[in-house]
């Protein structure tokens, strides 16, 4: 195949990735939804994500706009190329916001009807979670080597350096990770807010059940599922993949000039260049086949058929990068001095794919129920929170270890079989099957949906025991793909790091310098400060929503005296009430103003997103220009480091208190005592839980977007400064 | 003056220095003690206290005969000055341990003696726990600068080149700093095992007050006030002072062979390398001057008293740093293309005292009681322990960022004035008032044990009430000296960092490069494998000694039949009890084992301590050799940033939750609502200052001396990788 057809065949494979997405939407669309109050509960979820993507992206778009009035004023005096840079930053935050939007539109679609199946069959209902999971997943790889695709045959044929093409198709992943952190601070935000307002007024004061309709909060929460686990790790992951395979784009490109690359015709010299993007499309097509194969019989094992699927594709994966790889790059060239080969730039992937493994395993140890760090959090718990806390805080510092040195080895690793290229190549290995990957991780939270929807409609116990099955299974998985995005952040961020300093020209960053050193202790501390304000910002949103169920008990008669109803029988089986009571009871049925909670969640998290979403931003814009860009560089470097740190413990911890609070549920023994859920134990468990929520699901993953978001920027200022 | 006298003088003031903590000594034992209880409980604390520094300085000396036969053995093939590196880092460790045990000793022997000045007169009591606390404070730094003043004189007149003299002297920085930490490690896993131990059982299982004679804990809970707070912390400032010191000397040392400088007969080109040592030397002076006027007449303020001895002394002391700096040093010189003046270097003084202010100022905002930040901290305590730790830990990260925006300011600036040189000497200047700084914070933990010791004995309310007051005072101080410990820390490990650069002869350590990169990763991660380990031992040594009360409290007769009769007169008052109940409870007086307690905490802390210690001397050993001098180089950037941030976010948390806890016990409004001790928003606090405590008592502070042991390991090894 000469240049031309396989530049063309790239975007192609793109619009391939989003066909399948019409496809299983339009296959999901078509299943059963379910009794009527299952519909009317799906509807409620539905249009309360949709509220909130219209509200946050109103104001993204306002974000995207003065950004985009701020590129091409400032690049309006130095090169014709700006406004294409600012038409690249205003595609990627446009695919970024679509893969969101199309995730979560077949994710609150196919929650009802996963509920339904599952009234049926668990094979059924894994179908329907799978297929919604798929239209995510491929909708994002797809939108991202589409947009990709396009922007490189565009550029390439307007007949600049490949330089200045890189540097304006940086704009692209600009645009993405811009938008990704936004929706995953305010996706963090809104689901914990929404969580702990439900659990602290609801089930705490007012002492009525999870999920329970009376529960003002009850369908925000449920919302916030969607818009945290469904559309912030969407925008997530677009943002991962894109920013892995441009940092490999910038640094492929210093190859171009080098004889045995020129002297092969397919690419005038950018085979190096040319190679991320085509291993991403062909993960498309790897990713497509193997949920093909995530299929399982009545009785079977679901977690079988989701390993299915994706060893098949990781194994195709494998096979097809190889090959490529291997026709691609000429056997052997060299570079100032440094020999790399073909087989050299495989074995980075190969690296890539044990470091994210490792990785992923390590997460499972420290944070999977009944393993050692997860028990030790139990048993600390007998002594109460406080020792639970210590012990949860205690094992997720202790998971940083293994990772970071895997992540060590791996660096040194890939860097000696294949320069800065295989550290780049390497992160492009471990993503290339993000299609797949994040089909398994988005049907969690559509699992979990659906057990939500089974339980406020009534419906029979198997159907919840069905979901929980489904929901159980994804863990492993999960965890794999957290290994997989803390690395592949980690990789990306050093290889952003290094296209940053070819960019801005500058050989080395000496930490013996003090500009340098000031810079990286800047750096290091803007993690915390973000976690901090992440923190503080749930902290907030929850009070609000907190006032606001508090009001709607206090002021809807029909709630005030059904909650009194509900009171006076406490413990009292439903149906043994009196007719009185059971009518009052019904009186309130519908009386709950769910869309007030679902305003406030929206309201809170937007507003909430604006200032961490600033100091991403704005730090390396001031740093640079005021520091120039070596205190830039030091910046970077810092807040690598320390991000990837803070994410791994934050995370981690978050996961093994959430996990030891979930043995409690079963009962555990603690010295030859059982604890069981309700216990004083219990309840100290709970608290390490409620701290872990903020920690794994709004500051620990925002973390690992922080640090690409912010060497993006360097990379697209980093011709001004 | 001409260079042997004054290189004389500098140990000689270190004499004077030591001569003064025996004046001050033999007036504290002068004073009287007290009833024959109080000297009972007194001499039970003195002994415990002592029974630890024994145990501990059993397993170091053992560790100090290893590592200095590892330093003959490895230096026996290279360098004839091997030896005498030996005997450099015998002495800085012997002279560490010594300075521990004085302090320890004069503070333990002012304890009882305080609470009995305090029975009759405010000031009086003042004087008596400040004599306590200057003989620490002079000790230490009388030791510091009699060591570092030999060897230099002796070292000087072997005929060497300055490099190989400083490269010896920096033997015995390794000695302090690597006692230093076992110091604070096992201090702080003392003083936190005995805390927990006598709460958990004591208080909330057998329902017996605090400091209450019957339980076993009591006295061990107060000798961990000593082993933690003043031999721990004696033995961090010690290292502190060293490591600045020597820091500044080495590289000083390149400035031997500007002309200007060999030009001036007085030190034969070395007066920028015994800048540093003078200064320190004239600061004993200053701080002996300061201690006259540390009085109070009753009904006075003693924070006034305190705060003008350390004025004084602080505007003595720049005075003379005016006077040396510019006698000293020409008036301008340059050296590799940069010029340097005088005056310059004065000014890196000026900017390192206000960084220390600066930073103090913020760690007394985000942790004293009633500030904005700790009222958040209460006000989300109303909800439930789980926000109150979310809020604590959200307070903790967020008061990183000033101090780092201060810290980054500060080595631009002082860089900017007078080079690394700067950096170096602004430390020096931050810590050159050690001696009356530490005199102020050693006054508090004495005063605390004077307070428990008027509990325990009996005496009247008045009396606690006088030792609360001093005990109140020092705060402000002690935030203050924490801003210094940690500016100093993090300046000091800079110029330590260069000094290794200098040493191992490296120009530039590449951030670029991969192999430091990954270095960058790991030091990085090291304080939180450090934070962790220290955490989870301090929860082992507490469940040993939880168990060890157990079996008391059911083993020993007595005792068991005294705890029944309080739990029967529960709420009546103790003589309004029956005479029999009476007569079981005096039955138990004096049947607690409190010597096993002790032994046990003595036990733990020093099994505990071991591992962060090996880990924190091993590791840059063996990245040094395994991955030279480039990976140790980013190991160290990784370890000083990561170390300072977590250091400020777990100190700063700590004491912010602390303090939050402690405005209940005074009352406090929350929207319109007073909460008292024992709410249960109240009992909310008190989980966060538990979580708080290995925080800011255990880890935190350990983290300083780990960065600074970590360079000065590099240091040492540096000649040889």
């Amino acid at each position: 195949m000469d240049i031309k057809t396989l530049t063309l065949a790239i975007p192609v494979i793109g619009v391939l990735g989003l066909l399948f997405t019409v496809w299983k939407t339009s296959w999901v669309n078509k299943q059963e939804e379910g009794t009527g109050k299952m519909v009317r509960i799906g509807e409620a979820i539905r249009e309360g994500a949709m509220a909130f993507l219209k509200a946050e992206y109103k104001v993204l778009a306002i974000f995207v706009l003065v950004v985009a009035g701020l590129l091409a004023w400032s690049g309006s005096t130095s090169e014709d190329s700006s406004i294409l840079i600012v038409l690249s930053f205003v595609l990627g935050a446009f695919s970024s916001g679509l893969a969101g939007y199309i995730g979560m539109k077949a994710a609150t679609k196919a929650n009802t009807r996963t509920t339904h199946a599952a009234r049926t069959s668990l094979g059924r209902a894994l179908e329907v979670a799978f297929a919604g999971g798929a239209v995510m997943g491929l909708g994002v790889v797809g939108l991202g080597v589409l947009g990709l695709g396009i922007l490189f045959l565009l550029y390439t044929n307007m007949g600049w350096e490949i330089n200045k093409v890189l540097t304006v198709i940086t704009g692209f992943s600009f645009g993405a990770s811009s938008i990704a952190l936004f929706a995953r601070v305010a996706g963090g935000i809104y689901t914990k807010a929404a969580d702990v307002g439900a659990d602290l007024v609801g089930k705490v004061e007012a002492g009525i059940p999870e999920d329970h309709p009376l529960n003002p909060a009850t369908i925000a929460d449920n919302v916030g599922d969607n818009v945290g686990d469904v559309a912030g790790m969407g925008a997530d992951l677009f943002e991962s993949f894109v920013g892995s395979i441009v940092g490999t784009m910038v640094i492929g490109a210093a190859f171009a000039t080098v004889g045995e690359f020129s002297g092969d015709a397919r690419f005038g010299g950018l085979n190096a260049v040319v190679l991320p993007l085509l291993l991403a499309a062909v993960g498309i097509i790897t990713s497509i086949i193997g949920t093909f194969f995530v299929k399982v019989k009545d009785g079977g094992d679901p977690q079988k058929a989701l390993n299915m699927g994706e060893m098949l594709s990781g194994v195709l994966m494998l096979i097809a990068t190889y090959l490529i790889v291997t026709a691609m790059l000429p056997e052997r060239w060299s570079l100032n001095g440094v020999d790399y080969t073909a087989m050299g730039v495989f074995y980075a992937v190969i690296i890539g794919l044990i470091a994210g493994f490792g990785i992923g395993f390590i997460t499972e140890y420290y944070t999977g129920t009944g393993t050692k760090p997860v028990k030790e959090i139990v048993d600390n718990s007998v002594t109460g929170s406080a020792t639970n806390i210590i012990a949860g805080l205690s094992v997720g510092m202790k998971s940083t270890v293994v990772p970071i040195v895997i992540l060590a080895i791996a660096i040194i690793g890939a860097h000696y079989v294949a320069g800065l290229y295989g550290i780049a190549i390497a992160a492009v290995g471990m993503l290339s099957n993000t299609g797949i990957q994040l089909a398994v991780d988005a049907y969690g939270p559509i699992s979990d949906n659906a057990g939500g929807i089974a339980e406020m409609a009534n419906l029979p116990k198997e159907v919840r025991g069905r979901t929980d099955k489904l929901d159980a299974v994804g863990n492993t998985t999960a965890a794999i793909g957290k290994g997989f995005a803390i690395g592949s952040a980690a990789l990306t961020a050093l290889a952003l790091f290094s296209a940053f300093m070819m960019t801005a020209h500058i050989d080395a960053i000496n930490i013996a310098n003090p500009v340098v050193m000031a810079g990286l202790f800047l750096g290091g501390m803007l993690p915390f400060l973000f976690s901090a304000l992440a923190m503080s910002a749930v902290g907030r949103a929850a009070m609000d929503m907190i006032k606001e169920v508090r009001r709607q008990f206090n002021s809807i008669p029909e709630l005030k005296a059904a909650l009194g109803v509900m009171k006076r029988n406490e413990g009292v089986d439903e149906e043994k009430w009196s007719e009185a009571d059971k009518k009052i009871f019904d009186a309130a049925d519908g009386k709950a103003e769910h869309a007030k909670c679902i305003e406030i969640s929206t309201k809170a998290s937007i507003r909430e997103m604006i200032v961490p979403g600033l100091v991403a931003i704005l730090s390396p814009v001031i740093i640079g220009f005021a520091g120039g860009p070596e205190m830039l560089g030091g910046l970077l470097a810092g807040v690598t480091v320390t991000g990837v740190l803070m994410a791994i413990f934050q995370s981690n911890a978050g996961g093994a208190w959430d996990n030891a609070k979930k043995m409690f549920e079963d009962g555990v023994d603690v010295n030859g005592t059982m604890y069981y859920k309700g216990s004083e134990t219990h309840k100290a468990a709970v608290v390490g839980d409620t701290v872990g929520d903020p920690f794994k699901d709004t500051s620990g993953p925002s973390l690992n977007i922080l640090l690409k978001l912010m060497s993006v920027v360097a990379l697209v200022i980093a011709p001004f400064i």
